[in-house]
């Protein structure tokens, strides 16, 4: 059954390969040895375009297989292909996105007869944004881990708690329910622990993260979430953690209040269910992000919360991203996205507001792109939840 | 004041640049702005031979000050460079080693009059291997951080509980002294949560990571420390957490058991804590990593503890690794490292060993390097605590 799922996974990064002419693929981030062999090792998974993939693995030392041989350096990569009967490649993809540039020069050098590409990053991300049935159902099942976890979250509030000791007992839900804790996000520049919590004006502090709200974060070295701002009545909190339970990247956002709130944070918070509704209702394959992107807006600005959306002074210039392994793929529903949803796509959708004096209102659910529209993978209720 | 000592530290990557004939370097990934601008952003540190540091930042959105210039793209830095009066460099250094090869590739292009220099990476790791005060100070305080939340282990241990409940009950309380959760590793290859606690025979388990031991972990998608083992008497647990609280990651293990354990156990765990006490008796400025390996192992060796020490199956090849933004950084204890201390240097000292059926015993503390031997920044009792 895996190696069934792992085959399938190959032949789509195959397909795309066979499509430039490239006729290997070393991978050894750990995102694609994971999506490409279904773990983590330290080692290279040589995937030939017309032969079985073979994995060389330096750790862990107990791994064994008809395609699993040991491996201490990258320099025999040349000598343990021929071992295996494997022709050197002629044009070779490396992870150019993800490998250093040190650690790339070091593997080109491996082949110097071969022909080395950057685009291993992009085509396996490609094949990664079509998640398969398994990979949607890995998300069906983080999705109702993720929505127990919050349901738990008015029986840990205690009145005077800040939102960074919220948000740790939160984590601790979270993670009794099943969650790694590791949060993948793709690129070197963002950092995150488990996800944020934000709540009256820190939700409007800028942060040096693309993620949808900032948060000034309780340290320079991390400067996004909870800035231990003390809940108070009449105030916001938007829970956004990430539930990662399987490897994958589940997202999803709730908003809680510090007893009953003014009403126009009811108004923006309805705003969001709207445009999440219609944004939904529109969703399905050959859809463009940048259509999904454009209702949003279209929705909140007919509201009269436009100035207020997605941030305050440094507004997030999206409304949905893509899932998986990491938090940060395709499909991204942002402006000029002319790429088009495709059945297996998974992607978060995040219409949230900032109310100045409030905090943050609005929703975040998962969603999987079926043959005719979505599928919502986090079901849970989406009314703003007074914690006392 | 923290003017002085962001001068104080560019100036010692200043001095390697000088050396190798570098006239500017561009630092961009988050540990490297954080030693040299105090902060994560997401932007372009540009720092001179022979001028001020000068910062091009696309977010936030709300830095000012004499040296902070907006900036969209890295293709604007020439004309940047040039409207601050700033020749273009000679020879400029990029982050070769965290940089992904497209991102150096774009950034080198940059400068096409330039010779680019893949260095940035080994010159600034190498400058941050010798910490100033101020970042001493900073590790002592996470290391009284450390402590404390520690100290309330035993409060949080309930019979029945697996080495994952345990683990997520110590998350929260080093959550609660302020630690700030994110794991920071050099390279990208180890992954991990907030650190590993590990029990029995799972301390023994290969892991693809280059940790001091293994486990089997709880998910293929990240594969070390705790796997769900039920906490038994008879065994012994150890707790080994990053110690992340203001960006500096303390490094501490501690020992329990359940019950008592089999004499064997306590006279290994005082091996272990021999070899600490020589190991550190012997440290000072102008002593190798190799010359402090060797003692390790020469005090485990007569104990008769050889074979269990640093794993079992898979052993790990030093016992300490220097520590600072990120958890692997120099000096090693290892073999072959001729590396000889400096005042100023932070290293982690863990002599550990396995005991099949039982488990993990020993012990590491953070130890800063003085003029004439070390001093030890996680101060807390050492002998084996047992939870019931």
């Amino acid at each position: 059954m895996l190696q069934n799922e792992l085959k399938l996974r190959r032949d789509k990064i195959r397909a795309l390969m066979a499509q430039r002419g490239i006729d290997a693929a070393l991978i050894t981030c750990n995102v694609n040895l994971i999506y490409t062999y279904g773990r983590v090792v330290s080692g290279y998974l040589y995937l030939p375009l017309q032969a079985p993939a073979q994995l060389f693995v330096k750790r862990p030392n107990n791994l064994a297989g008809e395609y699993v041989r040991p491996i201490r350096k990258p320099e025999q990569l040349p000598d343990l292909l021929k071992e295996c009967g494997l022709a050197l490649p002629a044009r070779l993809m490396l992870e150019g996105d993800e490998l250093s540039y040190n650690e790339y020069g070091r593997l080109a050098a491996c082949f110097p007869e071969a022909e080395v590409l950057p685009c291993g990053t992009e085509l396996i991300r490609r094949a990664r944004s079509v998640k398969t049935e398994m990979e949607v159902e890995l998300f069906r099942r983080s999705g109702a881990a993720h929505a127990r976890a919050y349901a738990q979250i008015p029986s840990v509030y205690k009145p005077g708690m800040t939102d960074r000791q919220l948000s740790i007992e939160i984590e601790r839900l979270m993670r009794l329910e099943g969650c790694l804790g590791i949060f993948r996000v793709f690129g070197r520049s963002m950092e995150i622990f488990m996800g944020s919590v934000l709540t009256g004006n820190n939700a409007a502090a800028p942060s040096p993260y693309d993620f949808a709200l900032g948060g000034e974060g309780l340290d320079d070295s991390l400067p996004g979430g909870a800035n231990g701002t003390l809940l108070q009545a009449g105030q916001s909190v938007m829970v956004d953690l990430g539930g990662n339970f399987y490897g994958y990247m589940c997202d999803m956002s709730r908003v809680y209040s510090i007893g009953h709130l003014p009403q126009k944070a009811y108004d923006a918070h309805q705003a969001c269910l709207e445009a999440q509704a219609e944004v939904t209702a529109l969703a399905k394959p050959g859809v463009t992000g940048e259509a999904l992107y454009q209702k949003a807006v279209e929705v909140v600005e007919k509201a009269g919360f436009a100035d207020y959306f997605m941030g305050i002074g440094q507004k997030a210039k999206f409304v949905g991203h893509g899932i998986g392994l990491e938090i940060n793929e395709s499909p991204v529903l942002a402006p000029r996205m002319k790429q088009e949803l495709e059945p297996g796509m998974v992607f978060a959708l995040e219409p949230k507001i900032v109310l100045p004096e409030i905090g943050p209102v609005g929703i975040e659910n998962s969603w999987a792109v079926t043959s005719d529209g979505v599928e919502k993978l986090t079901q849970a209720p989406e009314e703003i939840v007074s914690l006392n």
